[in-house]
């Protein structure tokens, strides 16, 4: 893998995001000697910056059309009023915000949580909802309360790359388990769950996205919610719903949560990142009595409290602002993104196939044969064209022959543009296949960390 | 232990600290099923609430004088500046403010934390630092990357709690090593450490509060740091130093931090908590090269990304107003708080013994031969007057002669109330010795996972 002979850019379109992964990129491993490197944790010798990371400083330069993010599109925003109103919050409770509060959270913020779930068929209490710095921390503390070294966890093939980081943190081995365009497959599901027990393996969690999947942009058909959760049920497997894009269907309602079939049997994840605005951090769990009770002292051992500037932002801003509205304006925006995609990848990459979603950031493209999504990558770079390797998405190595397309934050002509470099880019591999059987493999997984890059 | 017979409340004088405990406290263990008994990771099983979080409902009531908590006093704050300044940084940067950030933090507020640092003689480049979810991130953060469950963590005697908590969670063993009026003592450390090689057992960090100690009050003398770092690096231990309140001294310059001696050996974990607003979580650890990179895979795991509008606020007040000056103020207000506990325990609780702590915010107090300080717990809080007993801030179940009594929160007239109040339920302790031989004891450890009211 032959890294472009680009410079990495201190100034970018995204500089705040350029800038960690400039930092790490910029600094080589192994070239420094550390004198801690006996002294590590067993949980930490799988951590290390991937190549992909290294990439991106570079794909962040402004030159650059990045397919690769997962940052929502944040000038439609009311942002004069959300100033005016973060004014009014110091002005007025300066002394709540700027203090220490609650492990568990805010409890205004933990009743509107409990309306915004609602649109998804959820009953719960505020008691049962734990507020998290992103749901991130909430996949991390839900991680770190149930999961043993060795421990399975059964998630989607493909699935979030950050999740996938968290479990193999928590030293867990990650199974996964097919999807098709109605999401998981209820009897493959099954077959994985089964084969995992008479193997003798421990299953602690089923992780689902069951929204416009991250990467796979598919969701899970109405008929196949209740038969997921009583499978879950009777392998004794705690459901992990993690659902971030619910509400950003394109031209339909918001479907019921698996939560909804099985409060005790599922913990719910949510978040106001793509809803509203990630910069808060400011996300969610829902879980059974005991679990959340568990949920709140590990949060309060990881961060003592979330904080109160950004939760009483959020709750200002669901209370007085008209969020909804947002949320449909947010739609329409992405929709016309996705529109801008699958357009461009039927005009200029015929060859390659993919999914229409019907909501959500991503698309998921099955690359022609022959072509290696990582292997392509640092080419595409070059190209100025970024995405993230299908190979991200799975714990097994798997998934080279797929690429993960977002279509969230550039401009619809920016994703055209993009769209066409890279067929530029598989053209250019496609004549190398032909020549020599290959157009270059790429070798290993990507043990990648969560990055804000890949979210 | 009898608990007092007062109601929990919902409305208190610090609403948000109790709204948590409230919701534990009022969530009695073992009273529901808890279908996922058996599913928890073994390092979960640490994790549950002690009696004192659920004392502590009832501490947070209005009527009761909290000397137990660490909220610094934010009244004195400019709100309308920082109310102009919130409005500011979102009308004019919001699509930065609200996005998704760096996971090392931002780049000029790392810069900014250099020029903080430097008051303490560290010499470091903003690539050196991380900026966490408060310091309580950066402690998690640390062990999460350094402790296998069966390692040691040597501390100091007493710890803060919630170091312990988390080092705890990460099922490490707590091995206390003396202080005393110049901090920790390093013939002894030395003692500590030989005799813990000398049992084969592994020392992974050394965990340090060098200034104005929590719960201990006593700073590490000059003479003693570097022989401290000497130490601690010859036994091959990393330095974990934590310092939350090493700018509130209240007649003297700030000491050189222990990372100022060996920046290889040592990580430095600083916060805005008490010197701005801890409601904005922000923190930091300054950490070796290699630490730090993986302190960054770690932070990116655990929560993708810290606030960006959290760090914004800080960095524009930080580059706006005169921290500096806001910094004198704290320690006036908190100095004459300071002498109102120690007059108060002069008068009062001549029978005890404390410290006169010569900055930050907690005074340790030795109390009269025959009294355990949890046990005394309810009776105090039914008296109306709350405190940390001194077992908190052990690993091992000692400091039942102690109590933690902060002088942060309360103004000076509160606190001499307190102090009368304590002294009332020790006199009345105190009889009950002189008839029965005992006032009652308390029996095993506090659990305690750490939480806002004992941060």
């Amino acid at each position: 893998m032959t890294p472009p002979t680009v410079v990495p850019a201190t100034e970018t379109a995204t500089p705040a995001a350029a800038t960690a992964t400039a930092a790490t990129a910029g600094a080589p491993t192994g070239t420094r000697l550390d004198p801690w490197f006996g002294s590590y944790a067993d949980r930490a010798h799988g951590m290390r910056a991937s190549e992909i990371r290294a990439l991106f400083a570079v794909a962040n330069r402004p030159e650059v059309v990045s397919l690769a993010g997962g940052m929502p599109y944040l000038e439609g925003l009311p942002l004069d009023a959300i100033a005016e109103m973060s004014a009014d919050l110091v002005r007025t409770r300066g002394t709540t915000a700027l203090q220490y509060g609650s492990g568990q959270g805010d409890e205004t913020l933990r009743e509107q949580i409990i309306d915004v779930m609602r649109l998804e068929g959820i009953e719960a209490h505020p008691d049962d909802v734990v507020v998290t710095t992103g749901s991130q921390q909430a996949l991390d503390l839900v991680t770190r309360i149930f999961v043993n070294p060795g421990d399975v966890v059964v998630a989607e093939a493909p699935s979030y790359v950050g999740a996938l980081g968290v479990f193999r943190s928590y030293q867990a081995e990650v199974v996964h388990s097919p999807i098709d365009a109605d999401g998981l497959v209820p009897e493959l599901l099954e077959q994985t769950l089964a084969g995992l027990a008479a193997a003798g393996k421990r299953v602690k969690l089923l992780y689902v996205i069951p929204n416009y999947h991250n990467p796979g942009g598919v969701s899970i058909s109405l008929e196949r919610r209740p038969r997921i959760v009583e499978i879950a049920r009777r392998y004794g497997v705690l459901v992990l719903e993690d659902n971030p894009y619910g509400l950003l269907g394109f031209d339909e309602e918001p479907r019921p949560a698996l939560h909804s079939y099985d409060p005790e049997g599922v913990v719910y994840l949510g978040t106001f990142s793509k809803t509203f605005a990630p910069g808060y951090r400011v996300g969610w769990a829902v879980a059974p009595h005991a679990v959340r009770e568990k949920l709140v002292l590990a949060a309060e051992s990881s961060i003592l409290c979330p904080s109160n500037a950004s939760q009483l932002a959020v709750s200002t801003y669901l209370a007085t602002a008209d969020w909804m509205s947002q949320i449909k304006q947010f739609r329409e925006l992405y929709r016309e993104r996705r529109d801008a995609m699958v357009g461009a990848l039927a005009e200029h990459l015929p060859s390659a196939s993919w999914n229409v979603p019907a909501g959500g950031f991503y698309t998921w493209v099955k690359l022609p044969d022959g072509l290696d999504a990582r292997a392509m990558l640092p080419r595409a770079v070059t190209a100025r064209v970024a995405f993230v390797p299908g190979t991200a998405f799975y714990y097994d190595g798997s998934g080279s022959d797929h690429v993960r397309l977002s279509f969230c934050f550039p401009s619809p002509e920016r994703i055209r543009e993009g769209v066409r470099r890279l067929a530029g880019v598989v053209a250019s591999e496609l004549d190398l296949v032909q020549i020599f059987g290959t157009a270059g493999r790429s070798s290993g997984r990507d043990h990648d960390a969560p990055s804000p890059d890949l979210s």
